[in-house]
């Protein structure tokens, strides 16, 4: 994989320039594109700016997220073809840091779950995931050492656990939504797919301005872990319990603490409120696709919205009075609890085989609800990666990362 | 002016068409648009549903938020001729309901402060107000029974005031903003523009599928009000508070208990934050146009995204921990005060004379950034129109306006 920060440190020294960077992607979207397919539209002939600290950064795009350069197509026929008049403010800010949003990559329609065409780069025959099925292959093949993604149910951490990468879900509007296709405006959230922890906060911190962000060079505090089996929905499959296993004894070879975490019922019971929320903005959000276009809807999307007209407002009210609930609980949780981050699963399995599915957002919906943020670490699995997810308070971004940081250190100090 | 309620009132008695009471809204355009100048495209032949809630209803949309038959041109050289896509979700609301989105009104640039050329219908050689000048201006000269307007600052109750409408800001995020060009994501919140609160309150019942929003037939209660003079910021000038003064009198004749409210300190700190969040977001969500179009951007706005690229996310954080704590506090105070809703002014004076500003907002900010529901009811001025704010705690949009409905009334009938 292409590693922002290498690549970075490359063009400080002078070894690279950011043009030579641009073109490592470019070289590897030829080799790469025609087999995983992750890709929607290439600029032919980008301009490369020379400064800037993302100068040379060659940064892949989810089709929902408006490009004035580009087409933004939304994975949905309704909108071929269709140019955006602006950059949404994540890609105008990108750019401010000298970095060259190079690609759109596929999207499912509307980032809902009716699969893409694109292939798994780590795990030949299964889904990358969705619905950032194209961010996430495009960084696990190496064609570019960013990506931005959105997650509404669980649409960045589940691919890129999939695909072996790593995915940061943020706080709740950390990365501003503007110019991104709405599906849920209490959900939808901006996200990064990138080759390590350093690299994802590293963009972070500068698509943010919050320096705080960023991994410090000094030594890092040693984070208390809180294990969380979740037992509020079905239970994971065999291989990434394992693989929890396997970081906590990671983890505690690098003298980590490991305790047991548990949710309290004020928590757990909005796990049942997401599919409400979502659904009932949905079906405002995309009012006019519904209206004017339902036929094009591709089944699963079509299927859903049907059903999302039914919702009321009482019902939505009340899904929101539990959210806030357990928002406030999770707070408490964190603050009482003796541990600083929470250790999870980041889907309940492996990518599943074949491509009539995107995979299951199950340990992903709550949290993105809590609007908490959520970093997914690469583990290996014997046929396909796994993740495990580290999860911090809202707006403890910086905190989430560094945990995510130790994570990927004592795994990989453990596997060496 | 055209009622809504009126005109649903014929339509469903048989002695008007819809088609009918489109012509009416036709003809009124074609007698004062040379005039005032409120529009900025028209559709020349929509289509007219004879069935739905609003069928015959006639509605301005201001020019931010997206039509997809009509152009979106945002008050700005930049978007001259802009088609987007889709409409926005409050237009497709509307559309599915049975209304004729007939015209997109004018609006100040990305909803700012530089003045559009609309004249005020009641007060001839002075501002309509703004951001959303064409949709009160477009209401108060008769144009349409319905106008949809934005508020960041005091875009809609302001406007509403200058020019004699009832202008409501609901909840946030009540109506849902998807579509609408963003200034202000913690901020911009959508409005309407009526001639009567009852008119007001059946349509923002329908478009948020909320019945209990619209006032009933039954004899209403008698809401105790807390009549607030804003003492946070500079004073108000004499026409207003004498406006105000007249309301109380009216109210009290009709029954109604007045007492003297006063906000906590915890409440009016947030005053001061409005601008740190709005210019904040702002600085982002107008990125693209502030990095490619500056120079295009009209002066009062380019000075002001010039300053807000210098805000950082420390100021912003603090900001938005005051305006937490001061929504919480707000809460308290309606809970513990013996009122039902706040009487306070809608704007420091009566419309400015001339077209170089569009008035001030000191009015209106706070309670934009508290996210509670607002409702101007005009009151008559000796030489320009008057309003007198109504505001009820957060999702209480019901209860605003069966207060302001009691303002209207007992305000009529004391002048009759």
């Amino acid at each position: 994989m292409l590693s922002l920060l290498s690549l970075r440190r490359r063009i400080e020294a002078g070894t690279l320039t950011p043009a030579g960077a641009i073109a490592l992607a470019r070289e590897a979207v030829a080799a790469h594109e025609p087999d995983i397919a992750a890709l929607v539209s290439l600029d032919p002939a980008p301009v490369v700016p020379t400064q800037g600290p993302l100068a040379g950064i060659a940064v892949g795009v989810k089709d929902v997220i408006d490009t004035a350069d580009l087409p933004t197509q939304l994975g949905a026929s309704i909108y071929a073809g269709w140019r955006p008049k602006a950059d949404a403010a994540a890609v105008a800010r990108l750019r401010r840091l000298g970095a060259v949003a190079l690609a759109k990559t596929t999207t499912t329609a509307f980032a809902f779950l009716d699969p893409t065409e694109t292939r798994n780069p780590r795990a030949p025959g299964r889904t990358p995931g969705g619905s950032s099925a194209g961010s996430a292959a495009a960084v696990a093949a190496g064609m570019f050492p960013l990506a931005l993604g959105t997650q509404t149910g669980g649409s960045v951490i589940r691919p890129a656990a999939y695909c072996g990468v790593v995915g940061v879900k943020p706080s709740f509007r950390l990365i501003p939504t503007t110019g991104v296709k709405c599906f849920s405006w209490t959900l939808d959230t901006l996200g990064l797919f990138t080759a390590s922890v350093p690299d994802a906060a590293h963009a972070l911190a500068l698509m943010t301005g919050r320096p705080e962000i960023d991994l410090s060079e000094s030594a890092p505090g040693t984070p208390r872990f809180g294990l969380l089996i979740p037992d509020f929905c079905e239970a994971a499959e065999a291989q990434p319990l394992e693989a929890l296993r396997r970081a906590v004894l990671a983890l505690e070879a690098a003298g980590a603490t490991v305790r047991d975490a548990a949710l309290p019922r004020a928590v757990t019971a909005a796990f049942a409120q997401h599919g409400t929320i979502q659904d009932f903005e949905a079906a405002q959000a995309l009012a006019w696709e519904f209206d004017h276009h339902r036929e094009a809807l591709p089944p699963l999307l079509r299927a859903h919205l049907d059903a999302a007209q039914d919702i009321d407002a009482a019902a939505y009210d009340a899904a929101r009075r539990v959210t806030h609930a357990a928002r406030r609980a999770l707070k408490t949780t964190f603050r009482e609890g003796a541990f600083d981050v929470i250790l999870t699963l980041s889907a309940p399995g492996q990518a599943p085989q074949g491509f009539a599915s995107t995979g299951d957002s199950r340990f992903n919906r709550l949290w993105t609800l809590m609007g908490v943020p959520c970093v997914t670490i690469p583990m290996p699995g014997d046929e396909a990666p796994l993740g495990v997810q580290v999860i911090a308070p809202f707006s403890e971004d910086g905190r989430a990362l560094a945990a995510a940081h130790f994570v990927e250190r004592a795994v990989s100090r453990a596997l060496a």
